[in-house]
This record gives structure tokens, C-alpha cells and sequence, in this order.
């Protein structure tokens, strides 16, 4: 308790593991995820949650289903609504802050 | 709706108004506010929710009621549990994210 969490060392954590969350920090049943983002992950969406990306580091691209690309640059973040079919990438390693309800599960359904 | 927040422009929005949160964005019911902290905030808690700092530029401490002083420094973050008396402060102009239920009020009790 009252430790700071420093994300560039949780960072070091995910070299070579993209698409591997890890958890930093749970705050009012939420939890909040760093992730290495790299490549490409598949489409899913979360019936009943949304999803928030913020890109700490690095440049990444959320595809949605039937709508624009969402280009997102870093120091940027976005909400991704409930039931939103979506398809996270990026061309270079990118690391990503993920805020979602702890039970979620970033595999999406 | 997916259009991004780019948070350096967020910062702008903030100069001259030290301990003033805006609301950037809203996940599950979750709001993600951005503050300047500079100088010194009053002492106050939060008798139900967790509040979580994310320290994305300079360097804040946190003062805490009979315990350590939290010195939470840039890409750091903390959680401060409920009912836990704490006072922010900081030297210079720093540049923190809080992610707190939509209902609290930065304010406390």
C-alpha cells in the first residue's frame, strides 16, 4: 500500500510478450493494465464493458467494424463503447495503458 | 464517440488554474480527470472510493495522515485507499491524471 507503481520499469516486464497484459494497479474494481502492443490482435468486442486505451508509448491503430480506423498517437486515449467489435494493432512496439473493470477479460468474447 | 483525447493539448487547457480537475474521459461509470498540481491542496479523504494518481509530467507529494509522505515522480502512480487522509502538494507545475468514481468529489470531505 501507498508504493508507487513506476510504469517504464513495469515496461521492462513485457519485453518479447506483446498482447500480454499485466496488471498494475486496482482501483475501485477497475483494474489498470499495461500492455506491449506489437503485430496485430484478432477482432472481439466486450458485450457489457467499456474499454479505455491510452498510448504511453508509441503509435497504435484500432480498427472498428464497420467504421474509421481510430489512429492513436502517443499521449492520446480513447474509449471504446460496449459491444464495439474492434481489432487493436501496431506496426511498431507500442505500450499501451488499458482501464477496464476487473472481471473484464481483454480477450473479449 | 473514437475520437481520440491527446492529452499535451488537455494540459494547455489547464495553465493558471492549479487544483482545478477537467473531466478527459468517462469508462464504466469511472471518470479519468486531468489537474495542475502546483502549490499545496487542503488535507481531505474519501470515505468510500479509491482515488488513483498518475503522475504524467513533473513531481507531486502526498502528504499522509500519521504515515510516510508519498513522493510520487514522473510515469509514477499510487492509489490512496478510502477513508485515508492525504494532502497533495507540489513544487513545481506537475501534470497528474486521477481516475476516480464519476461521483466523487476531488474536494473530499
Amino acid at each position: 500500500m501507498n508504493i508507487p507503481t513506476n510504469i517504464s520499469e513495469k515496461i521492462k516486464e513485457l519485453e518479447g510478450k506483446p498482447w500480454q497484459p499485466i496488471d498494475i494497479v486496482t482501483v475501485n474494481n477497475q483494474v489498470i493494465r499495461l500492455a506491449l502492443f506489437q503485430g496485430e490482435y484478432h477482432w472481439h468486442k466486450h458485450q457489457d464493458e467499456e474499454e479505455m486505451f491510452y498510448v504511453i508509448k508509441g503509435e497504435i491503430i484500432i480498427k472498428i467494424k464497420d467504421n474509421d480506423d481510430i489512429n492513436l498517437k502517443e499521449g492520446e486515449m480513447v474509449v471504446i463503447q460496449k459491444g464495439v467489435e474492434h481489432k487493436p494493432m501496431s506496426e511498431i512496439k507500442s505500450y499501451v495503458l488499458l482501464f477496464e473493470p476487473e472481471k473484464l477479460k481483454s480477450k473479449g468474447d
